[in-house]
């Protein structure tokens, strides 16, 4: 893996293959994290590996729905950390806002592993963007002291000054019952995920369908640009469809490798 | 998971994942195979998680291609032993031929450790089959004494009495490469793989595009089967496009969750 040059035409997947597989010998993931993972790379397969318009209007609406928050968090889950923290740590920074660890299967040892290495990810985000805030980010997720309400087991932990409180919330690869349980709060929750027909994907207030590494860059591109706003009629249902059509048409043409 | 009951609609689904996990912490598999299983899945996902129409005409096309042959041979990776070991031994006795374990990221561990757990499930097997000659299965994989020509690393290493003079293979879950080298010496290259699109799917004999467990349980009934006989006119082509379509299908619908 380690020989893979950038110029391979599937570079940025077999990296990002390469870094869950050494995020799970560090013990940041759950033992589905990969399978999870496998399921989202097919799906991406699906959408061309690139980011489509639909994905990309979402894209926008959720940076123009987290700037327009009073207290929006962003959500991160051992995927993310291990994938695009850098870059979600960045997001955070432009928003003045935390980050909260909220993992599905949660042990000390996990969290441990996970905040070591978003804290090592602040040192390499602080160089990529030197002119954003990101020593001031918040990163919670070791000490919850409080319930997301309506769910069970130890997924429902959360923090009173994150995710409990916040009014919108960036959520990566989202579990569908804690999807439902944040909407039913009333919060504006957006989520990132590649299947167009998930739980999560209909529940979701915003759904962006792309790659994590993917369309969190360009979500920090809008967050930096000074002219962005929320769509008045957002219509995520017509959005998911837009998705599956991309999909189709691709897998109908039937000609990837 | 343990809770999950066998009433659950995902509940197959949910055991194969499990067996996975486990093996992965019993050292069966390389890092990216549960990845590589996470892509099935959402294939799977696209067929219905069922075995379609195409799917069964290449599991027959594929029993009696390998009970016409003079010499089969199973060829077994590390997730085919974790999910499909006993049902793989069962066909294998059915044919009265060896399997052989030939795995492309090869550690002397992971070898020992996938010798092990399939000579545990030779036990689950026979008392599922009293009537077939399990316990006379030869387990090849230990000790390559050839390699497949034109491919180069480790995963050219095969038995001379196994896979190198095999004039029919199954072949779960191939590489590309290994799939094309096998078929450019002249072999009856039958793959089982869940992307219709893939390189390995496009160039073998016969391409079984269904989940691996359920496809190995029917294989071993048309094994089985007295009247059996390869078609005349077998068109893989035609087979992996009438795949795609019911995938196409499915996705059109978008109504699963």
């Amino acid at each position: 893996m380690g020989d893979v040059p950038p110029s391979h035409p599937r570079y940025a997947s077999l990296m990002s293959r390469k870094r869950l597989t050494e995020a799970a010998s560090r013990g940041m993931l759950a033992g589905s994290a990969l399978i999870a993972h496998g399921r989202g790379e097919a799906f991406d397969y699906l959408l061309g590996e690139r980011t489509s318009a639909p994905g990309r209007a979402a894209i926008r609406e959720t940076a123009a729905r987290l700037r327009a928050a009073s207290r929006p968090v962003l959500s991160l889950n051992g995927n993310a950390v291990a994938l695009a923290g850098a870059d979600l740590l960045a997001c955070a920074a432009a928003l003045n806002c935390p980050v909260e660890i909220n993992i599905y299967y949660r042990t000390p040892e996990r969290m441990d592993a996970l905040l070591a290495a978003l804290e090592e990810m602040r040192a390499e985000a602080m160089a990529a963007h030197p002119d954003l805030p990101i020593a001031a980010v918040e990163i919670l997720g070791a000490a919850p002291d409080a319930r997301i309400p309506g769910l069970d087991g130890p997924r429902a932990n959360c923090h009173a000054e994150g995710i409990l409180s916040a009014d919108a919330l960036l959520v990566p690869l989202e579990d569908g019952d804690r999807c439902e349980a944040l909407v039913g709060l009333g919060k504006t929750v957006c989520v990132i995920d590649l299947n167009p027909m998930s739980r999560t994907a209909k529940t979701a207030c915003v759904t962006i369908v792309d790659e994590l590494t993917r369309c969190v860059r360009l979500l920090l591109e809008d967050l930096l640009s000074p002219d962005l706003v929320a769509s008045e009629n957002w219509r995520n249902e017509q959005n998911l469809e837009d998705s599956l059509q991309v999909m189709l048409r691709n897998l109908g043409s039937g000609s990837q490798d």
